[in-house]
């Protein structure tokens, strides 16, 4: 039987379309616990707890609960703050002082760790907590999980607007490189593949950071490219980095850097240098570059159906297993049913397993080459993504010269 | 009574996501008039013209037809080429050979000039060409309309972008900078405005072309904004330029060519370079800052109806004033009427009124210290873009510390 108490909810990391559905599943099952008191909300995740500084869920309506549901960004706060040593002591004191009982974090790796080390010092001295990582991350990148709640609605905004890039690249071609979020993970870039329909529809070369990116070899593949369709379209990782892995743009900004000249490790830095780079060893007179950006994370009504009913659910499930479980802690997997129909499953991990170290694209979603994804990409990732938009376009029957 | 003979169709400027909605208006109204024959379009505008490069669009279905319409970008390709007068002689002569009588070009105000230059060139030599431009720019920035097709729908990608992003910025405070697009008319950044829900919501500062920029006001105005709130959006147009006409970005990008480094023209330069000052000239450290870049008219799903319809008419009034209208050339301007309530009506108005200069968002849209807009700004786009993303908040009520 489980203890009766308050629950205390955090949101952490970079914002997602779907982390509030999290937070109110969350919420909508804790209201069914009779062994859950008051539901607490973190501002601002660690940041929060450690200034006291808790809202009441209880006071929230059905109404704004569903609107905060359907509304992008952590509408708790999110904080990127990991808790040394001493603050996860202090934070333990904290939940001890406000009798909270459940605890419950949506964030990636890095927030499952917190959670793990929270839980560790609460186990030491012997206090009754129950302690759930609920998975968020549109880098996709967490272990353990076939996908992340987060990640297919990005995906979705990263499809769409390649597909829209595309349209316009036909409309006045050239060379255009997107660059796209992802620094060690490339699952949100292979993404950009989804938004072809037509077969000589672009990107026509993607570059993730699972493999060694060599300027020589980018260029090659441009110039192939624009030879064969008269324009080419790339989706490119932020965090791409050379066979020694460093990455691209830092290598830039170091360079500019070292002239004393004004700082550019901004947004743009990656796309100019990619750009600049085609237009030197190439003929090629219009090269534009575009960084997706903050958009990928935070667009509202460019949301993925599946993804926002799943990130609902694990914050459903993790309530629950809080509860009714046999584990006081862990994190809600998302697991895939194998067979050719999509279907997921919900399976309890231990915090340590999706906390600290990510995960990668696998080798089967790259192409051999290293500029492209494989069919078993496709396959993975459009049941997650969900429809897009429908692309026409006329067959274009010729009039004859005269 | 007009004349029998051919129609040719073409597309013009920067693609927008209902340009193809005037294109399919105008088409499908061609095919109600008996006096049209073939009804052709020129792929990629002018160049398709002098390479007599046409497609047939009788032969395609309705239901290709609807698809494009709702397809963003020009779907017969587009150019930015401006024809010299030899080869405005050289299109004449061309149109003659196919026996084109009709003659529609969809674009800005260049679009206009090229087709008033080929009316003044078929009037010359009194041959029967009854020519009309139909209005499109999400610059938003043609004489005599109210406002144009393209823009309400890119306006909407901006508001949408722009209430993801303050989400993004109350989760994750800081400074944050959102390029928008507009060289010389600030509409579009303007529009950013919309995206405001809550009285605390940004973008906090807004930066037209239409005023002169100071960085020493821009870093005051900032601080003042980070001071009361704890973070600050703020957008800004790619075209704002000092009190000498000066671009700010042109400044840039020229400082960095003195020193014989990569070029920076790129569309990241202007966002790093006002992040860059901020960081050096506040004590703010989490600055950051995005280009929205070609997403912006390009994005597939993102449209405005009401612009989708209006592109729609003026497509279908085109050809309609072509063929029964008492004028033989002209283009379709969008007015709005008095009052309350949205409503447009369309007018003919000749293709000089059009051509060459652009209006600028008028002064009663900007306020006095030039850093956000008006009331009367948010009365006039509020229309035009529609309905917005509901936008969800907690009201908060804090728990007492203990």
């Amino acid at each position: 039987m489980a203890k009766k108490g308050n629950m205390l909810i955090g949101q952490s990391g970079g914002p997602t379309v779907v982390i509030n559905q999290s937070l109110v599943g969350a919420v909508l099952q804790a209201k069914q616990m009779k062994e859950i008191g008051g539901i607490y909300g973190t501002l601002h995740g660690m940041k929060g707890i450690l200034e006291e500084n808790f809202i009441d869920l209880r006071k929230e309506s059905l109404k704004t609960l569903e609107q905060v549901a359907n509304t992008p960004a952590s509408a708790l706060g999110s904080a990127r703050k990991k808790p040394t040593d001493e603050e996860c002591v202090k934070v333990f004191e904290i939940l001890k002082k406000y009798d909270i009982r459940y605890y419950f974090y949506i964030g990636g790796n890095d927030s499952a760790e917190a959670t793990h080390i929270i839980n560790e010092v609460a186990k030491q001295v012997g206090y009754d907590l129950r302690c759930y990582h609920i998975p968020k991350t549109i880098d996709n990148d967490l272990r353990e999980n076939d996908h992340t709640p987060g990640f297919g609605s990005a995906a979705k905004f990263v499809a769409c607007a390649s597909m829209g890039d595309n349209l316009d690249s036909r409309a006045l071609p050239g060379v255009k490189i997107n660059v796209i979020m992802g620094r060690h993970a490339g699952f949100l870039t292979a993404a950009a593949a989804l938004a072809r329909v037509y077969p000589d529809d672009g990107p026509h070369l993607i570059y993730l950071p699972e493999r060694p990116f060599s300027m020589d070899q980018f260029a090659a593949d441009v110039e192939t490219t624009y030879k064969k369709l008269g324009r080419c379209v790339i989706a490119v990782s932020e965090g791409i980095a050379d066979a020694d892995g460093t990455a691209i743009a830092a290598k830039f900004s170091k360079e500019v850097d070292s002239h004393g000249n004004v700082q550019l490790s901004g947004t743009g830095a990656l796309g100019d240098l990619l750009a600049t780079e085609i237009k030197n060893r190439t003929k090629i007179t219009r090269v534009r570059a575009d960084t997706f950006g903050y958009l990928q994370r935070s667009f509202p009504g460019v949301v993925s159906a599946v993804d926002a009913k799943e990130a609902r659910t694990v914050g459903t499930l993790a309530v629950k297993e809080a509860l009714k479980g046999k584990e006081p802690s862990g994190s809600i997997a998302i697991r895939r049913k194998p067979g050719k129909t999509y279907a997921v499953y919900f399976e309890r991990v231990p915090l340590a397993s999706v906390s600290k170290e990510t995960r990668h694209v696998p080798d089967n979603f790259i192409n051999k080459s290293g500029n492209d994804v494989t069919q078993a990409f496709f396959d993975y990732a459009r049941p997650i993504v969900g429809p897009l938009p429908v692309i026409g376009r006329f067959k274009g029957v010729k009039i004859a010269k005269k």
